[in-house]
């Protein structure tokens, strides 16, 4: 706990007088005020965390963690366990989802082992923190100890460390692990305290009475551990993952660097919920990416105050939504550096 | 019309069959399917009208498009009418929103005066097909006559033709012209037969009294000019501008060279109608970027079936939205090309 309290310590506020600056600079391009809409906020942000006027987000990092779920016993997914490894080594050779849409955008993703369930090939691109071999099932009792949860948050903000000594600018977060969207309910449900039933979606594609039953194992978990909400190492303990706890970690320690953490869909954004519940100055350093097709995300997002920036209907993690974004992101940035002003292009202002 | 009637017949269906070719192979991927959402949509959809198994969208061009409106006389527009000429030396020196976005996505943008009220400096990069020197104020009487009209639609068709030749994968229409969100909103009125006042928002940024002023002049336009939304040509002439009829022709030319569209906000929605009134199979080559900040897109978009992608608060113009959806488009596609199948990548597939 003392490193995570040391990360915590670091997060300061945004830089408010800087997001000023780059608002006056905006108001001064030969477009209408305001005419970019979330362009112009999300660059006025950026401004804001990093503390540069100009910033340039050269070195992108998809964080992609993977993990396994005890749960998964009680049938809350459509595919099997193996798949969390499986699709690792997916992620290396460069055929997932994430690994096409971080080459879309020139970012890197950075993969993790946090709990898979099985060893997995030793592969140089691979960096191994297992905390375990997959969480315990929380239908039955809580899913890690106390001390794996703190462990898998300071994993994440090794991970990060390690990446953030080589240069990086902005960072999206993603994960892999069959069972997981049931961790997430299960931890938005012990900060929202909202029914299951409202959190819960489908995953990886349930059927009505799949996703009935994994409602049921849902609350079952919560009546079995009661997380508690105002500790939310107990919460990730009781309920989480451990690919949710690596995440947490990234994104603490990315705020205590002055770098955006681009948060993904509903996985992530349990990950978020934990960080922020953590340390709330955490919300300011976070960009929602997108507003997932699973239930729950939209109020993990809403109990934080982060608006995600698009709905594309997505629901596959791993980083995809945030790599999306990211394309975004830097074009909010190149709007504030490369575009004309109205002196400079000598075109007429508004009539006053 | 000769000319128009000619390009119209050309158009046909989209590709159904190898769309639903195109959903297998999205569905062999290692994801769950349709978790990718939109993106999926998009992939097919572009399989669909380009007849291609594997579209590459290389060559990428925004139409931006320049006019004025004598509508302006009535106080409709925050900026006067010098603006507009003012904005295409800006497009031509790269300094405009559009440049910027366009450059972001590898686009380039393709820069017309169909009818700026001012003769322009002459430049190698502008292409002049000026109808008129402005529209006439169409509180008064009708904006243009019929024969302008269709000479702004074969103007732009003729634009696009030349481009065509040059190469072109994937087309973005935009627009500047001071005065033409209320020729957008008169146009909508007219086709979804909505009240004007649910239909005009504040274009570059009208106080409330301007807005009420705003209402009134269309109200007033509509009732002096009484376009028949059975005629479409009708409608532009009335109420349109001579940039929104070189767009209606854009659409229609792309449309007949299997070539997606994408719509940028609520000017180019207001050609789209225009293009869909005209001939109901654009609709099917038509990709709808976002959902602009004018309350009379969605209403626009909604008529004729269209969703948008994204909703960024935006309501510049000029191609923007379109330029940003483009790279969603382009990391649709690469979805479909780039990603790693099941079998090939040894993943489990679902429980059956």
């Amino acid at each position: 706990m003392d490193r995570i309290n040391a990360v915590r310590k670091q997060i300061t506020p945004v830089d408010i007088s800087k997001m000023k600056r780059a608002q006056e600079r905006l108001d001064a391009l030969t477009k209408p005020r305001g005419s970019l809409g979330k362009l112009e906020e999300i660059a006025k942000l950026v401004v804001g965390i990093t503390g540069k006027e100009n910033p340039v987000l050269g070195k992108k990092i998809i964080f992609t963690f993977a993990a396994d779920h005890g749960v998964v016993k009680e049938g809350v997914s459509a595919f099997p366990q193996a798949v969390t490894g499986q699709m690792v080594y997916n992620f290396l050779s460069g055929g997932a989802g994430i690994n096409v849409l971080a080459r879309h955008v020139g970012a890197r993703v950075v993969v993790a082992d946090l709990g898979v369930a099985s060893d997995l090939k030793p592969d140089p691109r691979l960096i191994i923190k297992k905390i375990n071999y997959g969480t315990k099932n929380m239908a039955e009792g809580q899913a890690m100890t106390r001390g794996e949860a703190l462990r898998s948050i300071e994993a994440g903000i090794e991970i990060f460390e390690e990446e953030f000594k080589k240069g990086v600018d902005i960072v999206g977060i993603g994960e892999m692990g069959i069972g997981n969207t049931t961790a997430a309910s299960a931890i938005t449900a012990s900060f929202t305290n909202m029914p299951p039933a409202q959190l819960t979606g489908r995953g990886t594609g349930l059927s009505d009475k799949a996703l009935e039953n994994k409602i049921k194992v849902i609350e079952k978990a919560l009546a079995v551990n009661k997380p508690d909400a105002k500790d939310p190492i107990d919460v990730l303990a009781k309920v989480g993952g451990f690919e949710i706890g690596g995440l947490t970690g990234v994104i603490l320690a990315a705020c205590a660097r002055k770098i955006p953490v681009v948060i993904d869909g509903f996985i992530s954004g349990s990950a978020a919920l934990i960080a922020y519940c953590l340390e709330p100055k955490t919300k300011e350093y976070m960009i929602a990416a997108h507003a997932s097709v699973e239930s729950g995300h939209v109020f993990a997002l809403n109990h934080i105050g982060l608006k995600p920036i698009f709905d594309l209907e997505l629901c596959l993690g791993e980083g995809t939504g945030a790599a999306l974004a990211m394309g975004i992101i830097d074009a909010s940035l190149k709007i504030m550096t490369e575009m004309a002003t109205f002196k400079g292009a000598q075109v007429s202002e508004r009539a006053p």
